[in-house]
């Protein structure tokens, strides 16, 4: 029989049975009682789990929509936004905030490091900024950024929102909003929820909201918090349908992080993070991100001498492990493959074993059983 | 047993089995060379099937979101935009327009009426109009905009780009961009396509897009069509993470809607409707549409005599059949039903059933059987 494909991506992540199972339950009114009572405990949840004393916004869109959402309700044209970047998906602020009028600065990392806390203090105190944009985890490079350190920081500057995006790292690395200092925190569905994609969640803490209050109406519609507030304090309210599927199946996401404990759920990740990528340095692989700023979300792998990028992910797509491709100037060097989000440990051995498999389809010289031997030592 | 509730409200509207079963999936990587083709494949079927020489957009988001898309990437702040408002939908676009800085007229209907096509006429010879918007069926009023007589005459007027507000029309009543002069058509996926709610569907022909190329950049990004076209014509581009799932249901409806035939669902709806809302006279409702504006996708209702609006809808939920209310100053005067979708005869025949049952349980004198007794004979 052929292999089931495991969808080791960094995000669209493996969807579990039981949230499918709620993906797939017929639409009901946006209105119906359950549908609302489900909506309402979700919002609860979400805001209590990531210690936020404010708002959380689940809309139809993705973690795209959700960075928007974030710059078009705490900044108005000609406002100062501080951009730092540790890769492709912190640069994609830089097109966001310039098309709306913005001035930005911009703090880059080389691909692999991160903008060290001093720069960022530095840069802050040349002039007031109206927000700043911390990439948590950089999808394009794994590399993840300070953000307590950082919130620490931005707290001497009351004028500064302090934006985290954290599209491949929520619900798979700590963040406490509140605890944090992080006055607006975002992800999409398809991240370390494990939801099938369409949904952006973003939590908002009174600074964020003090501030979209300030800005009168904003240009944008869709995704001004003003609309969605009566909403998410009461979903038996009207503004857009909401995605009734959807907000079960990440309803379902939220049940089994309870389940296992949400610290658990962090500790888990760091844990097979090590592990990972112990297994693939003994395989030869090198990973991009230098040792102490490394997710536990993803892994963003060299190739060794002599494995080509094309030939490795297509054999290992066959074996039934698919991985994403390098973003950038890294795009034929290196894998990215992501262990986040509702994959237990069969997912990891048998991802592993399919490497290995995979190297010894290539030809690969090395000692076959390293990698499955470093997993489970450090696992 | 406890009766299955049947979703009639106008949207989100039942689903069918296969359609839940393909929002049940598994989800796979948004490259999955499988999933390039279903979503590659319903972008063509969408177009041949709408008649568009131009692009369509397949996009997470709602309805409200595709509105807002529309008027986005045809205008520029401070241009003129026409809104022809039959109701509360309609009525929509005066905060999204005014936000943007744009100069707006309004044209409005009493509701259950509609503005003719000589005013519309009238108006655009006053100034020049960068866009004009008509929503095809207004939801809060079931009434249906001439679109296509609308289309001729926007023709004289090469600079006013005719903006179609599909959301409750679309795939149940007749729409066909180019031949009707539409420059741009959009729905939500939970209406007459009969999918989940979470998707944003739009249609631009030639004049649309070429009145974005020259805006150049626009303040929005994640509505903006020249971020998108890339991807809706080769889906391995990435740009933002497609929701996998609702395109993979949005492309197992069209395959239903193929199977019907598009032009035999137009027909069905046009029959249902007629013989429901014929049915519902015969019960002593009164529709609120007039008879010569009035959709085939769902019907406004006004209660007789004696029949109080909360209890009605109330009992008919428990008798399991979901109907929406009034919206504005129809609010507790009104319910709105749709009938809209993949939906076949015997959820007709039992919703029509369970309304007489709701009515007998409220006391209300009347001939029993008459309602159903005309949807035989209509149907």
């Amino acid at each position: 029989m052929e292999n089931r494909k495991l969808v080791m991506i960094p995000g669209p992540t493996p969807t579990v049975r039981s949230i499918n199972d709620q993906m797939g339950r017929e639409t009901v009114a946006f209105g119906d009682p359950e549908f609302v009572n489900d909506f309402s405990e979700l919002i609860v949840d979400l805001k209590e789990m990531w210690g936020v004393n404010g708002e959380c916004f689940v809309v139809a869109g993705s973690g795209t929509m959700a960075m928007e959402m974030a710059i078009a309700n705490v900044t108005k044209r000609d406002d100062n936004v501080l951009i730092v970047s540790n890769g492709f998906f912190g640069d994609r602020f830089i097109d966001i905030c310039t098309r709306k009028g913005l001035n930005i600065d911009v703090l880059s990392a080389e691909w692999g490091d991160i903008v060290s806390v001093e720069d960022i203090e530095n840069k802050l105190k040349e002039k007031d900024y109206a927000a700043i944009t911390v990439t948590h985890v950089d999808t394009s490079t794994g590399a993840r950024a300070p953000i307590e350190e950082i919130g620490k920081v931005i707290r001497k500057f009351p004028n500064t929102v302090y934006i985290v995006d954290g599209v491949a790292a929520t619900a798979g690395e700590r963040e406490y909003v509140d605890k944090m200092g992080i006055d607006i925190l975002f992800t999409g569905s398809q991240k370390a929820f494990g939801v099938a994609p369409g949904l952006a969640i973003l939590w908002a803490g009174q600074k964020a909201l003090n501030r979209r209050k300030s800005l009168g109406t904003i240009p944008e519609y869709y995704i001004d918090f003003e609309k969605w507030i009566p909403i998410m304090n009461d979903p038996t309210k009207y503004y857009a349908t909401p995605a009734v599927n959807m907000i079960w199946a990440l309803k379902e996401s939220v049940r089994l992080i309870k389940e296992e404990g949400i610290e658990e759920r962090y500790e888990r990740h760091t844990r097979v993070s090590h592990a990972f990528n112990a297994s693939l340095e003994a395989l030869g692989f090198e990973i991009l991100t230098k040792k102490e700023y490394r997710c536990s979300t993803l892994s963003t792998v060299l190739y060794p001498e002599g494995i080509e990028d094309g030939e490795f992910r297509r054999i290992l797509a066959e074996e039934g492990v698919m991985v994403a491709g390098g973003l950038g100037d890294y795009a034929g060097k290196m894998f990215r493959i992501g262990h986040m989000g509702n994959i237990d440990d069969h997912t990891i051995y048998s991802t592993m074993a399919t490497i290995e498999r995979t190297l010894i389809k290539l030809g690969y010289k090395y000692e076959v059983g390293i990698g499955l031997k470093t997993l489970l030592e450090k696992m």
